[in-house]
């Protein structure tokens, strides 16, 4: 196995074709990881949660970082790091950025209405709604793995 | 789909199964996520890294959190996440841990031992030696999603 750094480019149309990382943020210097969907878009990546831990804790430190990889197997693989800045899509500000986020996430919606009304039931909270942000990239740089020819 | 929190034992299970995570630790409250192999023992994991940015930041903040996944379609998935804290395994005060940690990582061996010779050499480094580290857990949990019966 052999790796390389990937371009810039390379990173985004990679962004661009996956859906699915992990966010890190971090409070008072200990991170925190969680899976979720995102959309890619140019400068940009954006996400919906619902309120928790992690919203909690972006809220107070904007500073996160976002992982995706695609394991083919152990020595051909491509994985994207993005350092950014959490930017929590509130109305009245953002009402129009807010729906179009929506409609580039629609696809997670399945996978996600399902269990936020399970976790709500649970919560005994009739009132979470997911909360909408936008990720902005600082910086993006990737690897690529492939096997020694 | 339908995710309800697992227990410490199915998490401890769990980590015993996986060997691969992402981990991120954090400087100035900025996080940075790599994936990662790890090995798991009771109330700690093993790992390993080559000398780099996130053995850098953990020697300055040891606040760690691991997290692992097995995802089998969008709604049959575990996820566990680990708070813990870095512990470098060094000589002379850690020989015989170190040893035991390298025989727990042996199976990854052969997946990181070709690009770490290939990364020393794009470094123009012969000196690059793997570190290897403990991360104590401090806690841990973890959710199940199971389809909707």
């Amino acid at each position: 196995m052999r790796i390389v750094e990937i371009s810039r480019d390379e990173c985004s149309e990679f962004l661009a074709r996956v859906s699915v990382g992990r966010l890190a943020c971090a409070l008072d210097n200990q991170p925190y990881i969680i899976p979720i969907s995102f959309a890619f878009e140019l400068d940009r990546l954006y996400l919906f949660s619902t309120l928790g831990k992690k919203v909690e804790w972006m809220r107070q430190n904007p500073k996160v970082c976002l992982q995706a990889d695609e394991i083919v197997d152990r020595s051909t693989w491509v994985s994207v790091v993005v350092d950014g800045t959490y930017i929590e899509l509130r109305e009245p500000d953002h009402i129009a950025e807010k729906e179009h986020a929506r409609k580039l996430l629609a696809h997670s919606e399945q996978w996600w209405l399902a269990p936020m009304v399970g976790r709500r039931e649970q919560a005994g909270d009739l009132a979470v709604e997911p909360v909408l942000f936008r990720l902005n990239i600082d910086s993006i740089s990737g690897l690529r793995a492939t096997p020694e020819s």
